[in-house]
């Protein structure tokens, strides 16, 4: 019987991340500022640490972790790989499969990675205090951790359903010192803009943004933290897919597949890209595949078009060439949690653009079933996220069972779902139906960013 | 630097489970049947399979664990120990610090190791179901993962209020496969009896108690199980100190003091008793002390008498003699979780009289200081329960603090509060206050006890 946990010990953490910059099949697009309507970084110098930025167009392909990062990282990492040894045997696959677990950190996902890196290079160049926004609050906890590890205050604007309807991520900011506003708050001009307009404004991630950026624009001892999407963020997840590599290592074997769910993008990233540089540098014993997977919901890789977008409702953010499904995209009311934003990170976008990385989208009852049967047979109740995943690897594994194939399956398991039990009540009540965003409302979304910016076409990136 | 994670592979996961009977200062007194005023098992041998009835009673030092059993504890365990760097340092103590964490298991506390082998050994004797009963659910959500490992059918009577209110836990053991019901119920005798007289009763541990006893009693396919209290349920959770000494050999270090917190027992004896073993057996190399800590608005242990009661409110159970503040205790409307039993298991109540443990009452104020404390220097936020240990540790690293001793304190963080939020809301907000169980009370129980068995002051015992 093979061991199901693979562990390492703290001194085999690594040293550096791993920048996939230099390696991409051609160099990314710039963003484009609209009204002059050419490249141009927008607000991105003006919110972020000078470090950060550097990071975001690294040429380097190893970035040093800081030591004092890396002592941070201790508290839960290296995190463990489990081969799915319950899973395969219920599945009858001759696949094997392994997932690597980022819940073990302190707020339960892959999220602290990045939050601790952020909130260390703000703190080094002097600003004392992080704004962000945060959703159900997955990032938000995140964010409140790693600035209370090097002593920043953190401001969330929270989006004000869940603040009132899931106030248990809110609890866990503010045990860790945190603010937290409702957004719309009177904080800021664009939140009082709103609330003049609609006193009972539920709000939006779009909004919570807006006001987050708005807060560090305006106050000279705050910047912004941002949860996935940028570069710099892919960046920080990289310590995930390095450690797994060392993982396998140890077990003397390698991945065919590779599988992660994609909200922004950056956990998967953060488990594949290591894998995909053995690939471009010659040095990968596999031709290995890499499949990325999303909700029907939120089909932002599979239906959403390649092209220039704002990264934000409110148009704050200069245009970046990703796969979209309009800035203006509002996401039903399904679960699936994080995977909900309307683009996709400009890296992972040009890969799958480039046929580099497969994609697939799947829907919220066959994502729950998954999650159902991994928690039977794992005993881990997964994060609604990363169970986009298990259904991707279980389909990969059964068809290893049709072919007879003995492939590696590697997943990540970005969270655990001690905060979604709502969602799983309302599966097992059966109260979940399949749900698949229209294609006609990708196509009236890209139409009106061609009204609102006619010239878009015609940028020659 | 020390290492934070002191981690130990599969291979190393005890065989063996250690039974302190045998070197217990003297034997335990025998159970009381009220109706003999004599000893006798009462309804004991008809809810339990004859592998556990053996280990009740166990002559032996050493109780193999089944094969089967170890297959399982393998999904997380052996689980990490911890030292607290962080802790430490925040409270500028000479002392050392260790944690052993049971967190990362299924049900997120160390409840499945025995519910594990409860759920084995019942499907080895042909059994098909498990009846019980469940406060807010931390000991239903560990029975439902046993007995899905194991293909049994898993009842859970569960406190109406929780059912409504708390309604996570229930979610976790449907997921899990288990039949949740809200009791009282109309399922049982017991339970129908009460809905007759009080419609809208909100139910109580010892109502749940009740039904689940009897549709195991009424049952020919089904027995009962239990998270705590029972000299077996202790024995199972002796897998954690084992595994605790042998991390702690592998920095060589061992402790001068360990912690624990008491509900009924079964976490801190699990921690402690294979220490103690090495005391009695002259093999340890410190005069370890063991330190029970509990809620003061519980003070089972520290002002309950030790005379013999029952172990619920219905006398189902026969008389035990235990620490205990009366049969007819009800816990007051405070948080502190699982820490809201009237007794205290045999075994340690019978320690705590020969004076071979200290025990300390903690409110609950004070103990979510600590928590907090916790959460902001070692990033993970514990259950209210364990956060009593927290609260024990930071004193004794704080008298080292002020004598300059260089101690080595262990302590058992059982389990992550992850579905204790509304309880850390509550402490936030301040609206937890400090609150003392009234003396006048346990004597007016003990009274009324003694009103019921007047002989209960004869027994030889």
């Amino acid at each position: 019987m093979p061991s199901r946990k693979i562990l390492l010990d703290e001194e085999e953490m690594p040293k550096q991340w791993y920048c996939i910059l230099p390696d991409l099949p051609k160099p990314l697009p710039p963003t484009i500022e609209p009204a002059k309507k050419a490249p141009g970084p927008g607000i991105v110098p003006l919110i972020f640490p000078k470090e950060i930025i550097a990071q975001e167009f690294s040429k380097d392909r190893w970035v040093d972790i800081p030591e004092e990062v890396r002592e941070i990282y201790r508290i839960w990492r290296p995190t463990p790989l489990y081969r799915a040894v319950g899973l395969e045997k219920a599945l009858k696959t001759p696949a094997k499969i392994y997932y690597k677990y980022e819940g073990t950190s302190p707020s339960g996902s892959h999220k602290p990675n990045t939050a601790v890196a952020q909130a260390y290079y703000n703190m080094k160049e002097g600003k004392e205090r992080i704004a962000t926004e945060t959703g159900a609050g997955q990032w938000g906890s995140a964010i409140a951790f790693g600035c209370m590890t090097f002593k920043l205050d953190c401001t969330v604007y929270m989006v004000r359903v869940s603040y009132d309807q899931k106030p248990y991520r809110r609890v866990m900011m503010e045990l860790w010192d945190a603010k937290v506003h409702p957004s719309p708050s009177t904080k800021t001009e664009a939140g009082r803009k709103i609330l003049k307009e609609d006193p009972e404004s539920t709000g939006s991630l779009g909004i919570a943004i807006s006001e987050a950026v708005e807060d560090a624009l305006t106050h000279e001892e705050a910047n912004y933290g941002i949860g996935s999407v940028f570069n710099h963020v892919l960046l920080h997840q990289t310590v995930v897919g390095l450690e797994t590599k060392k993982q396998l290592e140890k077990v003397e074997d390698y991945p065919d597949v590779i599988v992660g769910c994609i909200g922004g993008g950056s956990s998967f990233s953060g488990l594949f890209t290591p894998f995909y540089y053995d690939k471009v540098s010659g040095k990968a014993p596999k031709d290995t595949r890499f499949l990325a997977t999303e909700a029907t919901a939120c089909p932002s890789i599979t239906k959403g078009e390649y092209m220039f977008d704002h990264g934000d409702t409110a148009r704050i953010t200069p245009l970046i060439k990703m796969h979209t499904l309009g800035h203006d995209f509002i996401p039903p009311p399904i679960h699936a949690g994080g995977l909900r934003y309307h683009g996709i990170a400009p890296i992972l976008s040009m890969l799958a653009q480039e046929k580099k990385i497969e994609t697939r989208a799947y829907d919220q009852v066959e994502v729950f079933d998954a999650a159902r049967l991994f928690a039977q047979t794992e005993g881990l109740v997964s994060a609604p996220e990363p169970s986009h995943a298990i259904k991707g690897a279980i389909d990969e594994a059964l068809r290893c069972k049709e072919t007879g194939e003995e492939k590696t399956i590697l997943f990540m398991l970005c969270g655990h779902g001690h905060f979604d039990m709502q969602a799983f009540d309302d599966y097992l009540q059966g109260k979940l139906l399949p749900y698949e965003y229209p294609e006609e409302e990708v196509q009236k979304s890209m139409k009106r960013l061609r009204e609102l910016y006619p010239w878009i076409d015609t940028l020659p990136y």
